[in-house]
């Protein structure tokens, strides 16, 4: 389950502050404290669940008073119609409460859906699927959490976990008259000592300047499949390989098979299907 | 252009930390400050263009010394390879703003090209694209600018700007042993007197009553369209009617078609396919 | 009972840290960890009680173990004297946490007890009282919620809530050579579907062409009695009507006499006379 | 002119966020970024105008390109008609923030205008006229400058800068066996050296001991004209007097003529009427 | 023990945030929610304890489920290997919060047992150890409280609770042509009238007018032990002395001979040693 | 010079509400808006300057009217009379700014300078000092920076951008039943792909598992000097050695002269002394 950090705390207010929770016309117009009741909350579609820690966070949020009963766990694969959670309380509190804490579940849950697809496309083979940092602004460790949830491994969380030299580094290095080997060897001195470097290159020639340099990690940027199986027998161990971009469902386990070490695929989070999950109310 | 509220200003100051833009290992290990460049944010696909405020106010947020120049306005059409804005400064100001900036831009243009795709679909009749509710927690002002930009209206904003008595309500209601009739003349009484009040119906059996409480708007949940052409003659004028539920832009134009007048799609902003956009960097 | 929003959480932050309760140089000086005692609020005039559940959250937000009792509710008539809660724990909690705890309700319940003496005074005719948005900056849920204790109804809660076309909008739209009409109409065709528009007039030339573009409410501002009748008898129904400017407690009978349906009154929120409640400790 | 410190900053966010100014139907429905215009801001009525930078900064928050021009000063005596500030910008940006800039306005030039009321009415006497915490939770520093701006001098900011014994505390310390002279002379060791000690009395037989204690300042509280004249006999000049408790307009003459040296006045803060104040548009 | 205000609070989520402790690598890569332990925080040299209730806190707020034990108080003096507390629950969130908690603690502790150095060298004498506003930024209530806790006592917490006319105060009014008596008699005037009046001399010239004025404090800065002397004799108890500048362990004792009655020193907050504190898991 | 990123303002925020720059009493009392002047940022002890950026941030913010100059640039040997910087402005903004200004930049020198005798003593050596996470709450980015403006090298910024098992992790698992080496490959393929992996080992015995494991980096706790000896002849630059604790700058050359490759000091952040820096009036 995700931890509930004060970040995560913040955010559940914020999205309760934006749909005015505490200002709810029709609520007010229509219940009474006295209505009490059960939300129950459902899958309708199948996929693998993500999040239920923070759609119970947002009831709880909403009244002391209301009795939370959970069922099942992060990362369990769900088919149409299972229970997720319930909630016990005012009608009121579960009727505001419902389309915050979907919104966050539906899209932590087709995000692990849809991960979880990539990597059961890959199982036969080493490759793991990683994500990026094309997150929606704000919920980096929700969407992050959520490829976890799915089966897939993180990649960079930010800027200061990872050094990762991109073709726009490079570039620019060069029009300051320094070379590539010479950049990376520069780079391997001046980074954290804590962290690995990872150097993005599209196409084969880079690739003998970066493994003498030492790089612990080479980025394969839109490579063809060819070309993905010479680098992984030029580079024969020396450093982890990553495929990156213009990677599909349908060209994944492909690219597995080219003996890759990871997969990295933006559309995980910058492109989510929110899991179909409902809310229905029993009294 | 969207509007910079202290909201936005927050979300992206949050947006920068969640991403470490200040403890960036690569820029750090590579440039220095007497790097000065400039980027340049282009269409990777066709599509429409929303947020450029925002992403501009990203690199602004990181230096003040940033000159930029910005050639289009949201809500135009883009081609592949189109500019969109060009940001002048440090390197190392660019390259750490590139993701986050990049991150805003590309989910408020692919809402807005989703949009826009329901809108071309239904331009022949008077049918009008609303949204949902259903937003990324924190970002419900964003997502539904964008959906404005891409030249559809916005539902509520929130839970106080609209009274929609949906079927969790009326089922609470009639446990009460309040019949439909009843509870709507009630909600017509109690409602804030500047708002209208809108209900969901599923079957053609309730409008009547519906009808004869006044109430200003019909939602008419997952119905056939044959239901639907039923329900445009029986209403004639007296609400508006929206059709929601199941909606995609294979069948939009033939509900569009039944006379309805507006027609709510939730996968606009809870199912965003990110608009292809980059930055690159010219020295 | 006022439900306790993140927002009002911080909002006692504020207060609490503005007062520094947490370096109050008396207590400091006078008191230990084990003066133990009760402190009793008490309404010392007569009023209508609000806010007690913003009081009692101070207190609890002083210290954990502090018990609280509560023997009565938002909206109850109290003489003076009367009991309204009590606090049992530490002194120095009960003591700093006394003046803000009281801020809050004071000002709540005079609110609250002011709107009253304005419901009471029409209750004899169907007109509601309402209030307007001038409230204290960062108190509008609070001030909003103690004109409802006081047995009115709200207004527009803010901006986005209600469209109100004033004669500011007029005059600029004419100036621009729009006619009323003609902006009146595009005015209801732009605005959100959810939100009914309100007109405000100040003679009663401009009633005809307001009632023609379907407006929902008409604001008579500032208009004499004679005309509030005159414009009542025209409208016939056709739209709501809002007597709004310059009416005191002196005049709203009459005023509620011509047969308008609402009376906004400003003073309700911007010019209050705290209620008149003290803290005793008994030990 | 009041300083806009970051926690003024925050709160005019706070007040422009409740009011939604950026979801503003009506000016959305109405206008467009092309209507250009001025806003004057007017006294309705007579009084001492304070807060006009705080009305000026609402602005200036929502929209850089507004130019601010100002004619007079805070603590100024203002006839009806006179001309406080001019906007120019924006006409949407004029009307969102009008409410916003008028409610920080009219509140505090009500404070100021309330309290030089009070001053005039004691100018024959050397009393000056003091505020006390009655304010508005959130508002402490506006409250307390709109004082000084019109002339009276703040007591204690909080409860950090003053030591004030009141009879909650010394009632306390009779019941643990302590007597009051005991009492203030280990107040008089515990307190901080930078602090005076106030304390409250309520009879002219504690003064003896108070001032045998070395307390720095007397507050006589509810005490009868008669009582004060005594008191300030018997003290002679050896400790500050304070009047407090039920002093109105009416009154506080006769209480100055007792020679007190200070008047707190709790209704300056916690019982404002706002002055009358507009803002109108210019095109 | 510490109050834990809502600032604490916020101080506490931000050490948290900042050390990412809900994003650690290492207890991710090593541990299960399964792997449940105590941890015992216990002094690794001698000292005087300060801050437990925050370290606590630390642990508190990264779960629910810990409990906690605790057998000492702040203000005890420690040996090596003296148990401070106990944190029961899951592994991970013992090592998580280790260093944030620590970080607090060792610093508190630090200022308690260097405050209590100074405070034990002094006792034969009445003058009294106290501190400055040289703070670390956004610690200055815990640097206080823990000046507290190893017996010292409290200079200004703040700009606003003391008035001290220093050096470049008196210069600034000379150059005015203001001259030293008249500034100060000024400055009695105008001070808030709860608060006293501190003055800072460099030399005995000055001694004269400032105790005409009637000045409550007078800091002897930088005076030699000799000038102190006399300081003291011709001041004769007509106002209140501390001595300042260029304090140390070494020279206290001499100081405090001099029959001064307060010494302050900038040291024992801006230039802290970290008392030795560790936590060990026990399983 | 230091980035002032979003979370440097809020707590340059944070510094100035804690000091209450706005409620000052004494400048209050004192000075008007006409009295200009300029303040002037000189050293008092030689010394390595960090953070001016962030006094003259903290001038600026209170103030728009400040002109600043700036002579030198963080990480430059100071000599005692240097001058840092010049304020122009209203003396009450510089005086006010003065205390939250020099406590950012005595801290911030004061670790740069500390850092930089660490770095001039191992000069002969290759070893590079590195700092530790046990820097004060909330100011960890800060403190970082120092060391870095000082010659030093910063190690993990927090928990997220290293993994780093130390004893009490290896003692959990060895509970457990794992035994080290099985422990460290467990981490190798558990750790993030883009970090790194250190050990802490405490005996020479630990060594051969932990070079067989792979890990990168293995820190020598408490070692002697001679062990350490050994311990860089076994390791023969298989990986990255780190020597941690009881390192002074008394025994810091030997500890270098070992041939380790980094060398951790806790006291460069926990226990600092504050460069002295001063700021003078000049009229």
């Amino acid at each position: 389950m995700i931890e509930i950090s004060p970040e995560v705390d913040d955010l559940i207010d914020l999205a309760l502050s934006e749909d005015r929770v505490f200002n709810d016309a029709t609520t007010r117009a229509l219940l009474t404290d006295n209505d009490i009741g059960v939300g129950v909350i459902r899958a309708k579609s199948s996929g693998i669940i993500a999040g239920v820690n923070i759609a119970l966070a947002v009831f709880r949020r909403l009244d002391g008073f209301v009795e939370l009963s959970q069922s099942i766990h992060d990362g369990d694969t769900l088919s149409p119609g299972a229970e997720i959670a319930r909630i016990y309380g005012k009608v009121s509190t579960i009727l505001r409460g419902e389309r915050t804490a979907l919104n966050f579940l539906q899209r932590m849950s087709g995000i692990a859906t849809a991960t979880n697809e990539y990597v059961e496309a890959v199982k036969d083979f080493p490759a793991q699927i990683v994500d990026t940092r094309k997150t929606v602004p704000g919920l980096r460790y929700l969407d992050k959490y959520a490829v976890r949830a799915g089966g897939g491994k993180n990649h960079r969380m930010d800027l200061s976990d990872g050094v990762l030299i991109k073709d726009n580094h490079i570039e620019l290095l060069r029009h300051r008259g320094v070379g590539l080997l010479q950049a990376l060897e520069s780079a391997m001195g001046e980074a954290p000592h804590t962290l690995k470097v990872e150097v993005e290159i599209n196409n084969l020639e880079q690739l003998a300047e970066v493994l003498k340099s030492g790089a612990h990690i080479v980025m394969l940027d839109n490579m063809s499949i060819e070309n993905m199986v010479k680098a992984v027998g030029i580079v024969d161990g020396r450093a982890v390989l990553e495929a990156s971009g213009g990677i599909t469902i349908e060209n994944v386990r492909d690219v597995a098979a080219t003996g890759v070490d990871l997969i990295s695929i933006g559309a995980l989070t910058h492109s989510v299907t929110a899991m179909d999950i409902s809310l229905d109310l029993e009294t």
